[in-house]
């Protein structure tokens, strides 16, 4: 098929300068993303041994963030012990990040209907693979067990608590404990492991103190959680939960096992909002590189070349680099509409890069990124598992 | 690259029941699509011989809605002598249009800068391609023609004109005219053909009328326009404008040669919200096709495999088809979260279709589209165009 030849043409090439790569593109400033590595196992130190039992707190990352295989490895690798594996928002995600060889996978969501349990058996037999899911429902767990057994096949199991949500998971710390029977009863199988008690929304409430105290209602809830599975005699070896926004105190609470940034290697205008006293570790490292292709001095207005199936706008605007008296409008599809309040307006085909206002969908709308260190272009990744998954 | 492969998988097979089709999926019902090109051809009869000069309106349907080349050659094939050829927004898309085999092409925005400027002039050397593009800068203009005179090319240039959306185009129509004369400088290389009078923002005014009174304003600036060319005696071929919101009172003006209709192929809730008076002639063909993955009794919600990676939001939430009472609300990346408020709750594993609330970027997350006739998969299309081009 010819048109997909043309679809493969690699957006850059190695040794490029940036300012010659082709727009929109999504950039990714290596130099700030290990930065962000090293910072994150700097301040996961702070919780070492002060976890449940008194171990230490782990790093899951969540891939979702970015969907790419080979920044996977890269972060595997650049966080070294600090990390147990990656996280996976879908089958598809697990399935490619297993195939490029990652090791330690849970796919933090139910996996559902029957055809995706079966894909889900296959992969669980992937030699060398420790793989995990995400419960919360008994006719899930019947589904699992019977297709992990046709493929004689073990999984690791996980029950999703709802925490706040108000999302998956189930409602009370009893149902937690009679799912997790379900799960035990299937024991050979089904390897039951602990729970998840996640709460995305809470992580842009902007204040650090209101998102502290956020954090300590979940926190109630995973105490309560923790107290009936005692009761009832059940052991987790994990408790995991906690992203970009809440997992420093999420690990500081004690009760998490593991935890589960993802947007932090790459920051984003939302993220930027946060208040985070003295504990913001990351800086930003992901762009989308546009191009002035009109301008219109009038309306002190240029037109840039990324629009909404470039940059994500779910989340508000992306900002400009280095510019903070511009402001980019929705100019459409294609289109970014930058009013340039004051001094000269950037010339047709002059660059700019722009701080994206969420990364999650961002990242799934770019099939190339385009790392760069400095202003040369070090790697052109796929992202391999961007799209919506099935 | 093991990874590669494993994205690749197909979301579908041919002859395989819809009901088991992986999801999120994009699905195309083929029976409403044909049927909508269908009745396209019949609305653009009553345009026969009304253009200017009185010549028949002919039809350029836009590509950036579905990003897909196997859809514009079904697009050519259904529409036959009512249609001239296929718009573009990006360089990319009118790449992978062009090495499927589609004939005639206008990209209908800028090209900028000086690299896609050379991969411009590489496409306009295609043999038997006749390939357009917008321009509203005499410093773009000189570019692309320094660039097809290096490599022996031709290709038709329009002048884009703001007729209100204050996007690209010149502002006046004595611009116009000016910018006309720049490129028919370069006559033997530039091809000068008309220009764009295209509105974007105005094709969902709601009501028929005062959509139709917006038009008659874009109406009034083409009349500028027209004598302004007039009395510089340049000819102009082409006047090309109307998307599916407006393409109707366009072509009814006798101002426009061709109209660029895409979404009226797919239909979704926004247009669904406008008032069509007696001329709505799509229906919906595009679904995205979700799985419920929990449910919640107590809530009367249940939550879908389907989140805003999987169907756009920046139009609002998409509709449940057939389920008039039920609601989506945002659940994040992966989630939606359907509101039932009354009878079943459906149950884990049950599927439902989303009439999404926004055709373009909804296609641009796709990657694969699942081709229906009825209940039956007939065709899987790879949706070779989508992501932001560069």
């Amino acid at each position: 098929m010819a048109g997909r030849a043309a679809a493969k043409v690699p957006i850059a090439r190695v040794g490029q300068a940036l300012s010659r790569v082709g727009t929109p593109a999504l950039v990714l400033d290596l130099d700030a993303f290990d930065q962000n590595a090293r910072s994150l196992v700097h301040q996961m130190q702070v919780f070492e041994k002060r976890g449940p039992n008194g171990k230490t707190v782990a790093l899951r990352p969540h891939a979702k963030a970015h969907k790419c295989s080979a920044l996977a490895l890269r972060q595997m690798d650049l966080l070294g012990s600090a990390a147990v594996g990656l996280g996976c928002q879908t089958l598809a995600e697990a399935e490619i990040l297993a195939s490029a060889g990652l090791k330690d996978l849970t796919i933090t969501n139910e996996v559902v209907p029957i055809d995706k349990v079966q894909r889900l058996a296959k992969l669980a037999k992937t030699e060398g693979l420790a793989l995990g899911v995400c419960v919360d429902s008994a006719v899930n767990v019947r589904q699992i067990s019977k297709e992990l057994q046709a493929v004689g096949a073990t999984i690791k199991v996980l029950v999703e608590c709802n925490v706040g949500q108000n999302r998956c998971g189930v409602e009370t710390a009893e149902e937690a404990v009679e799912l997790a029977k379900v799960v035990k009863a299937f024991d050979g199988v089904l390897d039951f492991d602990g729970y998840q008690a996640y709460h995305g929304a809470i992580q842009h409430v902007r204040g650090e103190a209101e998102r502290s105290a956020e954090c300590r209602k979940v926190a109630e809830k995973v105490v309560a959680i923790n107290a009936a599975f005692d009761t009832a005699g059940i052991k987790c070896n994990t408790v995991t939960g906690g992203g970009t926004g809440t997992f420093l105190f999420d690990a500081g609470s004690g009760l998490y096992t593991e935890v589960q940034p993802g947007s932090y290697f790459f920051g984003d205008v939302d993220y930027g909002k946060n208040d985070w006293g003295r504990s913001k570790g990351w800086t930003q490292s992901l762009l989308v590189a546009a191009t002035v292709i009109s301008r219109n001095p009038s309306r002190r207005t240029v037109v840039v070349d990324a629009g909404l199936k470039a940059v994500d706008l779910g989340s508000g605007p992306p900002l400009v680099l280095g510019e903070e008296q511009w402001s980019f409008a929705n100019g459409g599809d294609e289109h970014g509409v930058v009013t340039v309040p004051e001094g000269d307006l950037p010339e047709v085909g002059e660059r700019m890069y722009l701080i994206p206002s969420h990364v999650d969908p961002t990242f799934n709308m770019h099939r190339q990124l385009v790392c760069v260190r400095g202003e040369v272009v070090e790697d052109v990744l796929e992202i391999d598992a961007s799209g919506p998954g099935f």
